[in-house]
């Protein structure tokens, strides 16, 4: 036989609105899976060492004076002509060594806190894309409107458990589009906040605006994290000033640096896999070693984004099986220096189609299965990362539920067994009417949220409208159905005080 | 930063035309990933035991007598007039211990042939469907011409590694059908048939048509397998006529059954997962022990279909997380008795959408995070089964290549390393022109078939298309390039000689 025979339906049951809902917490989720491996520990030590060969023998450009001259006084060769530092093995080790492997980061909600490291599996949307697009007005500009939607519709989803700089609103100033971004995200979210590194300015005025959110003085601000930002080498074996400043200004306040290398195999990076991952691996030790120089212990995140190019075109590929691979190698050598993992969910469609869907989910599938404690870019990620998808990011949220609900542990209790149940059911039969049934049918299986369960007639009838057309309406409604988390008063004043006169002082000098 | 810094493109290349393609060769997978775990092995044995304890105290339903005479010379308990067959431990695990734990089968193309069992992961195509559809014509009932169609497209994909009975072709008798399916399958494709159990005439002529294909006599034929069968028990406990005789005659013949309960958790089966567990693997034992009852070492696969009715209509779903948990825990009770695990790759939606992509994606992840040997319906499948889409073949197939390029291993030697490369390149640069890439570049990374990596100008001037939308094209390219496999005239005559005389004999009764 086929697989196919057709169920007969349930007799009817109470309507939904008199019954209880299900319901679903996914604001804190560990990943209950093994992690998988693509290399032997013996690879994973080699290609470690290799990177460390690479540190020691060649070296990093670091285009910051001062970061050459602290990584100098720990003990780095430092040839201040070429800008380049050569690291020893011993001085990546003792870095290796500070490095925290699991640390917390602190939300102004404490109940939005975040735990990072071992088994945690955090999600966050997409991050940085200078496009919005919805089904309706298409792809365009991004600006603080669609940078607030995001951050309503962020702050209303459980499964994502941090805002990000979504989008850049380009229609505000770069001298103050932190402070309005900072704002936005410390009010309309709860969320634990990610800055960028723009430089000392933006990102003093960042720490503040978090401190003042928080409610904490000065010393407790630097006694433990309360934000994170992403930095991104500029591969091959570069860290330029703007990101060197935000290594030093992070670790300094003891906040939280995801140390990215954007090795691009075949691009910035070699068309190896392999090199690619001891060029990454070379470059975020690097950025670990310079944290470390300035604060013992500073928390850091082993930021893994290999990917390939098209070999037609030259553009960057998500989804292939190259990042799959290179995310569960990630995972290895994250694990091999005890560090926590970020990796990401993204894919190269440019429109909210099949492609997609699967680009993001073999993304994912590499994130998930190679253990990530960080996935950024999780909802919401479209074009190569071109653009942020308000229909994306609400089919992503869908894709995310499910794979929190996969981590359910699987109950075996004697109840859960249903022995008596199956017993009483006669062969042939069916468990609709079951007490056993009755008693678990409103709250057994996760529901979905825009994927229709409607059979061909229904759906037809409907309009025969596809899952990305559906969602226009969902985030809709979740718009609509936004509530903002409470601030205290005297902490929103003291936010809108600074952000006005930061404002009126011209914002901050910007480091690219 | 935010990840997104768009890389410079690299120098023209030679056109592609004049350089050498990338290799491929997906006909042989072996999943390198250990399998996931969704309990503890105390769990396991747990619940296999629960499920010893129903065979033993509750019993099945199996309507055919000769099966439960045959149950009953082995030492079952069989209460006639309720024609409930009961069975003790002993003799279950007695065929547990019989089933062999893999077994090979040989197609007619030996190169074609398959391991089944172990790490090997065999990809089979959908199976069953009465509706075909394509983006131009729409949905329709599925004809012999679909049915050949997807035989030519089977034939040149060689990631799906068998043919199936991709859908009822509804123009031809059922009579007969078997005769016409079968004819299809040998001659379109030289890849592994498979065939219904519809009744012992119709399953007769399908052994007589393999043999003839592979040109060997009946003893050989009878000395190991050629063909698989899927037997859907029709649960709860119960085997019907044409399930029970398919089981006594592709033992017998030695040929491959896969025991498959439909148990949709929630209808056929009880609400909570662990339930559906317990009686999906006690049927699955009572259609093994029945096998082996019959012939000592028949091959038998544990086909696992647990899926989950949605709450509000009472409709199966496919691609939910419960499907993915089931899979998993389905493939550590079909570890637990030593006997290969058949799993899916199935979506409830309607449409070739981001939805369709996401659940094939899910369920997928279940049977490869689980150690699947043979995935049905990887390709194709689309309205829980109920058509076979043109367009979602296409797209399931670019899917199963990045999930096969994902079980390449990580290449470590000093050459992949690239460590001369990132010496060489200056930091800040790019490797697009060094000799490293240049003589990989054309094989490096994965080259997809019908998702784009345009860029969203270039998408946009060639139309804004969806990836469904360009399958079309995909898949009517596939049917031109397509070349039938070489057959034996003599071979061709015998099996085409039958089916004549077998269609005016009137072909064969039926058993639903």
């Amino acid at each position: 036989m086929s697989d196919a025979p057709a169920p007969e339906r349930p007799r009817r049951r109470p309507s939904r609105s008199s019954r209880p809902g299900r319901a679903t917490d996914y604001g804190h989720l560990v990943n209950p899976f093994e992690p998988a491996r693509v290399m032997s520990d013996d690879q994973v030590a080699h290609l470690h060492d290799a990177a460390l060969g690479v540190l020691q023998d060649t070296g990093v450009k670091v285009l910051l004076p001062e970061a050459r001259r602290r990584l100098a006084a720990a003990g780095a060769t430092v040839d201040d002509d070429a800008a380049v530092v050569r690291l020893d093995r011993a001085l990546v080790a003792g870095a290796i060594a500070s490095a925290p492997a699991t640390f917390d980061i602190e939300a102004r909600n404490p109940a939005r806190s975040l735990a990072v490291g071992g088994r945690n599996l955090l999600l966050l949307p997409v991050a940085g894309p200078p496009f919005v697009s919805d089904l309706q007005r298409g792809r365009r500009t991004g600006t603080m409107t669609d940078f607030d939607r995001f951050a309503r519709l962020v702050q209303r989803t459980d499964v994502l458990h941090g805002m990000t700089p979504s989008i850049e609103p380009q229609d505000v100033d770069l001298r103050i589009r932190h402070l309005a971004t900072t704002r936005s995200t410390l009010v309309l979210t709860d969320k634990v906040p990610f800055a960028y590194a723009r430089g000392r300015g933006a990102v003093a005025d960042c720490f503040e605006m978090v401190r003042l959110a928080n409610g904490v003085d000065h010393d407790t601000f630097l006694s433990r994290p309360f934000v994170w930002t992403n930095i991104n080498t500029n591969s091959p074996r570069q860290l330029d000033v703007a990101m060197c400043l935000g290594i030093i200004d992070f670790a300094e306040a003891g906040q939280v640096s995801i140390m990215t290398p954007f090795t691009l195999s075949g691009a910035m990076a070699p068309v190896s896999l392999a090199g690619a991952l001891v060029l990454q691996h070379a470059e975020a030790l690097a950025a670990i070693t310079l944290a470390q120089v300035v604060r013992r212990g500073a928390p850091v995140i082993y930021g893994a984004f290999t990917s390939n190019v098209d070999m037609r075109s030259g553009s960057p590929a998500f989804g292939t099986p190259e990042t799959a691979r290179a995310a569960i190698a990630s995972g290895q050598l994250a694990r091999h220096i005890g560090v926590p993992w970020r990796s990401q969910a993204a894919s190269t469609s440019n429109v909210e189609d099949a492609q997609g869907g699967y680009e993001t989910m073999v993304s994912m599938m590499g994130a998930l299965m190679g253990g990530a404690n960080v996935v950024l870019h999780a909802a919401g990620w479209q074009e190569g990362g071109l653009t942020a998808s308000l229909e994306k990011f609400v089919l992503d949220v869908e894709m995310l539920q499910i794979v929190a609900e996969m981590f359910t542990p699987l109950d075996t209790s004697e109840s859960e067994l249903a022995l008596g149940s199956i017993a009483e059911v006669a062969p042939g039969g069916h468990f609709f009417g079951t007490e056993h049934t009755l008693q678990r049918f409103d709250t057994a299986f996760y529901e979905p949220t825009v994927f229709t369960r409607e059979n061909f007639g229904q759906w037809t009838e409907h309009g025969a409208i596809t899952s990305a057309q559906r969602a226009t309406s969902t985030w809709r409604q979740w718009e609509a159905d936004y509530l903002q988390p409470p601030i205290e008063a005297e902490r929103l004043a003291s936010l809108d005080e600074f952000v006005a006169r930061r404002a009126a002082e011209g914002g901050a000098d910007l480091e690219r």
